[in-house]
């Protein structure tokens, strides 16, 4: 038998091959799906179905195209945000393959149509496992704001219920697989363990832990960042996602002045660590590390923007390709010769952010406005630096004008997160437009708490106006 | 967090990586450990402890020298078996890792020392899962006759206990972490599956679902093979396994002439498929498949063979090395110069044996001594042409006269075991001696039993002698 | 500067990447492009032109869709048969790139288009080498057949005009780029070594050391076998070439029982090594060893065949699609689950062929019909086992009734070729058509004469009869 | 046949792999050899013979371990600083391998020993090509000061000599195989082509073009730098160089306090690139890009000397590992749990350096000092910023006094070199000596002159002192 996670780099996916006798079954693929077809032919096996269990918002499923290009069938609950699949199963009803007897589970509220689906084995009674997709994450459950941010309450309730009445009795014993590890943007607090089991989050999981008011209210005070590609990637998904657009190798490679020319048709993306774009970099470019590509390029980028990369080193293109692909951004129109370097080496024009300590700021806090990009979660429940405005990483473009006003006057702002890439995003944000002299935080939050500088906690002395509030939601 | 199995192909061996907060630990190493090593560097863990369950019996451990390399501390029960550990802890104890606690659970039966380690997280209650060792394996439990072929009954009866007054109390939500997978040496009939939870293992683990006496006659009954080579394993792990004695690519690659020669003084063992193999061959050379070499070679070679090889492809040779150096076989002197294909078109000698299949053996099994050499389980239960000859691989070179007498006066070998690799070794055996014309049966059992083809159960029929049973136990 | 060989095994077509201050050259890619790209990519080149010395007949040409994907222009020279082509130079025209002029040649002959290209560095006057594309290759010249079997003679005139008056003048200094090395089918005797200068060639290379009579008489006597699908070649070549149809992977795993029914709309390719395929395969399947594909496949399948592939390892599965698809081979519809042995161990119908030893063969000749399938040239000036009977493996097909007739009454016949890949593709295509119990002799004609066994030179004795020599011309 | 480059980055060496009919030569291997097996092993080639052209004195070499571990033959002229080989040739012998003659060619000048090697191919009476060692670079010749300062011009006057009269009569065909390639410290203007023959160099290299007075008179002027750790390199390599001492991976990943407390026994190297390097780094590390670490960690450290590692990226360890192992430095003891970052976000103590654009430096020049740290041929010969004080990055260390006295009481310091490498090492250096505030030239003299800025040829100007030159020397 042969049983895999894939797991995907920054949108902290994990999708599934499973495989006897010959045959396999892949879950919740990915845009991408080398390496489950890759997985499945090492060992013979012939990928029989594909199964979703619910319709992504935060990646382009590949369940369409692995099924198209292997003849396999795409199973799905019945239902019609499922509407391309081949084989729709009632809730309850099972398939079956080499002996293993895959039962359906309608567990609404993450989505309407998510479904779970427990996993037996040959004439066993009790379930071996549970693919529980953005139902039940390890430690925490999906969010449940995106269908009507309105019934993030309805929603929570569906879950509450369909957890406790479709998952709880599958038994202490079935192992859980869910869709999504830590860091991923579907639930909030997702357990930095891979494994467990249904009985070990009977434990310490809110979802069994909690009374089904607390939870709701909970879920109802849960804020999570929504990004904007979330709505392509429902419109792609409702098909089964889309085929790859773009061959590997397919960018040209554009020295400095021809990367300065096309550049000004498109959004530059320098995939360098913050330090080394805070020394140097391309003006008017943005700063998303490597692996922050999938997440943060859906906050930047759309279908149709034309992105040319910085990249730290020649060979990563295929995986910032991939990053971007994944989350629908195929129009990656060059890439600039010998990175970085090839622009400082040229004598192209520069531009500078500056990093600070977290001690050095703390001694001139007078002196700085301190900007802390992290979510509101992160802001008000893990502490933040006394003082500090607060506005998610994602809404700055959007709200330039309010940044601005609390900038005023003020001789320097220090941008700040959990550890210094999101704020290093920041800071080339705020430069591009026209607000200089950032400076990154190194180590963020992270380090500031090591060194047992001030904190304070809660929304008071946050400077996101009740104006942004609103319109953000 | 990382939790990463290892899994060693050949040897079913799994070891376990398990690193959090900057700090890793590793169970159950074996000899080459760069792969452990690259894992725990790769999210930037210093690895603080090497966890043994127990002296292994299959291959040599890499524990010590792990350590050494890392300065890590290897730990274990407190037990003269476990000689050469750094801290030893009492049946009973904890020690922490960044959170992580990892608790000692004496459970002898397989070995006098052996140990399984509950692990709980934080400050939770209920164990997130046990490295169970060779002692509670998927669906199986370890083998009891290895210190004492005598003694076998009363070490079921310790393990039988064992699991169930130190492993059972720990809830039906904790994972399994065994070390070994199915396909190993160590356990008759391990699960394909490589997940499963002590909840799982409870509705059909026969240790769980048998009762006592029922269990330990079943591991009576149990006939496994015990290759020689482990008696050199227990010597060489007692003080923790040793290090690696060549550095990859140290082997010579002789022209067909220079390897003739050099051969004469050593093992030839080519590790090309049964049927290239009996389609042509070095004469004398042994037939050991890849991924059999583990395994096989323990059979054949000790720690002071001078070994030569002929390969699939040139760049074999690591893994092939990889594999011999895991049982204890170093001395590997040479390889033949574009393998096979060297051989025969230089014109030296070659050697034949012959392949049938099933229906044509079937069509003829009056002109044939069918010998099955599968061992003793796969031949009694699992069925086998009608009257065949029966004698486990392993035991051909020491029982050549009587399978002569068998022979004699026949004019032709039909050998098989399960696919054709076991039988294919068994035919270069044969050949080896001066048994000519031997035939294996394309596809062994398996492809007999899929062509619904007479099959008889039972030992009788079986043409071991008597004698040849009794020396052997 | 970049200058980087790539080869293509097989085909032993050479492609060149040139790179210099951020840009490159590639003179004649293949269709599969991505190595030449990664090469540019690693040493920040944009790659702007794509260089054709002719037309090629063997492969499918990347010119176009690299120039496409990269923003490249395609250089030729000016004439129809380069009609795609973007900048268009006339005989003795320069383009510059980077301080590297590059001077087109016209030098007609293996075709009429046929240009070779002389490359000097910024100011200087001796040529630095030349890429002599199928004009000149080390130790030998191209074909000159291929346009017109009739006019071979006075085409080779032309070539040797060219040649002369061409290449010659650019002095013993400048070093020799061909775009085939040893191996190929576009050159009769093709050194081993991929390092030459004008210089040493004109040492020994025929060319220079030949007069013009002695020159063309040789290669009017030349006869080079020509696959069929050399003529589509030219059809997609005369487009530039066409891009990879394909995307990795997309090639369904299939059972040995789906495989089984599938096969029977195209052909089953077996790719092991012609030992491992005489002992076991499946009916009716051809025997092409992994690196003949891109040679023999396009003897066998055509652009609408349907492949049904049988593989030695599931992970050669990339080099096999990319060797059909050099030749143009793209409908690859299934591979066999865990290849041969997924077939054994399923107990479905085998054929075998057999293997015999050179000393074996050569005591028993009588009994044996030898059947030589080497080309003409190696039959008849390499010299064969006295009194074999000889075809060109290629033919095979297309003379069986002829070959029948010869074995009429034998009881055996043994195929033969320089060491047995050949031959063993020639045992299968005998097999397929009914004639059994085919040998294939180990390490042919090699090994043959390693033993000094007995040899016969000239076409005395061969057995294909005039008419076959008639119609196949 | 197969031909091989190997080239070492960093070093720009070049070892050969020339394999024929089952047997190879290796020329000039360094220490770690595992590449030239592979290659050798992938053909079938038995290693026979390894050919050192001159004891290198810029890495460690692999000619005995070599040798050793493959049974092969150690092969030079026999001359008393080739002590330790097998095979000692007179001036003039051959040696023969599978048809291919090596004729040893005793070229002295650029160290006593030095030697070619001419290559011919069975019969032939023209040279193939010729390994021509640190005798003859493409487009220059070796230095001529190692063996003594003093004999510049003696010993360029051997050069000149033996060049003319050893290898200019082999021929203009024939291929010119250097030990080096551009960027190699053995020789001041090696050409950035890889590929040359000796009718090409005839053309434009000064040993053919220049008058033997002319030539010497330049020779006696060339001021290449000469990094310390030569010594040992002579004193290794007169025994045949040293087998690797560690094996991969067996360096402890050190978490940030681990390592703060660990680092004080030692140098800290910090690898990443000179813009990163300067937002943030450990106080007191010093900054030697990935494969700089050749060249300059042999300034910085010794054989003894204890190595903590900063990386990029976790898998560069292996790299890294290899760059120092080849210049001698074993004793790296530990490497930086994720790198910069695991420092930052554990908030331990950081130090920053500063960058600053070209017209930025150019509009504050007054305000500024500028410490050009290329060498002196790059300094006095390219132009360099006006009023720039040089000293080469080498030699920093041991002058800081003067420095310090240069720097006094101005605002800030700007270190420029080619584009920033060298400087981010000058950087890191004045910093670790307490001079702080240093700014890194982002581009340095390349992006300077592409922009046009203001340039000054010539030593005038230039800030070390006659004493610094006197001492150096």
């Amino acid at each position: 038998m042969l049983f895999c996670k894939v797991k995907t780099p920054g949108l902290a996916h994990v999708a599934y091959v499973l495989g006897r006798k010959g045959e396999a079954i892949v879950v919740d693929p990915r845009r991408d799906t080398d390496e489950y077809v890759a997985l499945a032919r090492a060992e013979g096996l012939r990928v029989r179905y594909v199964l979703e269990t619910h319709r992504q918002e935060d990646f382009v499923m590949g369940s369409g195209e692995l099924a198209k290009k292997l003849g396999a069938k795409v199973v799905t609950l019945d239902h019609p945000l499922f509407g391309h699949s081949d084989i729709k199963l009632a809730d309850g009803e099972e398939i079956e393959l080499a002996g293993v007897r895959i039962k359906a589970l309608h567990t609404p509220g993450h989505t309407p149509e998510s479904t779970c689906y427990a996993v037996y084995l040959d004439d066993s009674k009790a379930a071996w496992g549970v693919f529980s997709g953005d139902t039940l994450f390890i430690g925490e459950t999906g969010r449940t704001d995106l269908p009507d941010r309105e019934k993030t309450g309805e929603n929570a309730a569906l879950l509450y219920d369909a957890v406790r009445a479709k998952l709880g009795p599958l038994g202490d014993q079935a192992i859980l697989w869910p869709a999504h590890a830590s860091g991923s943007v579907c639930g909030g607090n997702i357990a930095e363990r891979d494994d467990s089991t249904l009985g070990f989050e009977r434990t310490y999981n809110p979802v069994f832990t909690e009374g089904r008011d607390a939870f709701i209210a909970r879920k109802v005070r849960e804020r999570i960042p929504r990004p904007p590609y979330f709505r392509t990637m429902e419109v792609w998904n409702l098909e089964g996602g889309r085929a790859l657009a773009k061959q590997p190798g397919a960018v040209p490679v554009l020295a400095a002045k021809d990367f300065a020319s096309e550049m000004k048709q498109g959004l530059v993306i320098d995939t360098r660590e913050p330090e080394a774009f805070a020394a140097g970099h391309i003006p008017g470019s943005v700063n998303v590390w490597l692996d922050g590509l999938p997440v943060f390029a859906g906050w930047l980028a759309t279908e149709s923007t034309r992105v040319y990369l910085v990249l730290p080193r020649p060979d990563d293109l295929d995986e910032a390709l991939k990053h971007l692909a994944r989350v629908g951004i195929d129009a990656v129109e060059g890439t600039l010769a010998s990175g970085f370097e090839g622009w400082r080496d040229a004598g192209m024009p520069l531009a500078m952010g500056d990093t600070i300590a977290p001690r050095e700021l703390e001694a001139s806090l007078d002196g700085h406005v301190v900007l802390d990009v992290r979510d509101d979660q992160e802001f008000e429940q893990e502490g933040h630096i006394p003082n500090a405005r607060h506005l998610y990483v994602g809404y700055l473009d959007e709200h330039l004008d309010r940044i601005r006003k609390h900038l005023e006057g003020k001789a320097t702002v220090a941008v700040t997160c959990n550890v210094g890439h999101r704020s290093g995003l920041a800071l080339s944000l705020l430069e591009r437009h026209g607000i200089r002299g950032v400076k990154n935080l190194l180590g963020g939050m992270t380090a500031w708490r090591k060194l047992k500088l001030p904190l304070e906690k809660g929304t008071a002395g946050s400077v996101t106006t009740p104006d942004v509030e609103g319109e953000r939601r």
